[in-house]
């Protein structure tokens, strides 16, 4: 069938820059983080961010400009299988969406502290959403090749530390 | 600041379509929703779902088509008081991405059956990702002015059960 977006305008419109305490891929472990990282909302946007201060976790969507080329099946650091690539959350994929569930630790004007965000410095920041745990946290999850993965075999921390899993 | 994306090809590419019971926007309320909807994989991207079947719930991101232009300042259905449309769930933003953490109920070939779903007939899908409780699930978490919003005046259903809080 036809691609459904014949005559729609899917243009991206970058929100704001991450700025972020790693520079590239290179020095970005492939883990959670503790870091802080700031988000600058540009000028044009900022009035889009009023009330925001009274959520505590924010869900970010950012375009990862620092990845490589796709492949539907892709090896993780977690094992030496092949993974479909929308089994997995590799950077490289069709559409290079970032996407973090962040703490929102402080406002200043246009720019925001926040921490756990797995993104390099210079992302281009694409959307921002209240995180609402009535309806996005989801429990009793089956977490498929996952399961039973030994993360601490590769980074010496567990799962629940690991932020970005590939 | 000059726009990060300069030099970027931020190309987004559809890797499916959305089936779903609803139409248009007049016919969807803005609520959680237990019908059913059926992903169609575009054959090319068909491989890239190896290993999906494993993950009871997915995350998916996808494009608002029927959306209307956007606003910095939105009124949502929840009270009368205009709040900043990135904290929100209105459809209406500077990049109209969709975003649901879906339960998978079933895999055949490049069709997928998802419970949960907050999307139109004909809506393009932008990707896909595995739901990993112990990354995405978030505890404890304040919700600014959502918290005390009275949703059952509106729609007599509690927020648990809403999905599309605008």
């Amino acid at each position: 069938m036809s691609v459904p977006n014949d005559g729609l305008n899917m243009e991206l419109k970058p929100i704001g820059v991450i700025h972020s305490p790693y520079k590239d891929r290179k020095e970005c472990p492939p883990q959670g983080r503790e870091e802080i990282c700031e988000i600058e909302m540009f000028d044009e946007y900022a009035e889009g961010l009023k009330d925001i201060d009274g959520f505590s976790h924010l869900i970010l969507i950012y375009w990862l400009h620092q990845g490589k080329d796709f492949s539907l099946l892709v090896e993780t650091p977690w094992n030496s299988e092949l993974h479909g690539v929308f089994a997995t959350r590799s950077p490289n994929r069709p559409n290079p969406f970032g996407f973090s569930v962040v703490e929102l630790l402080a406002r200043s004007g246009n720019r925001l502290r926040v921490k756990g965000l797995d993104a390099l410095e210079g992302t281009p920041l694409l959307d921002i959403k209240p995180y609402l745990q009535e309806i996005d946290a989801k429990v009793n999850v089956r977490t498929g090749w996952v399961k039973g993965t030994d993360f601490s075999k590769v980074y010496g921390k567990s799962i629940r530390e690991s932020k970005h899993v590939q």
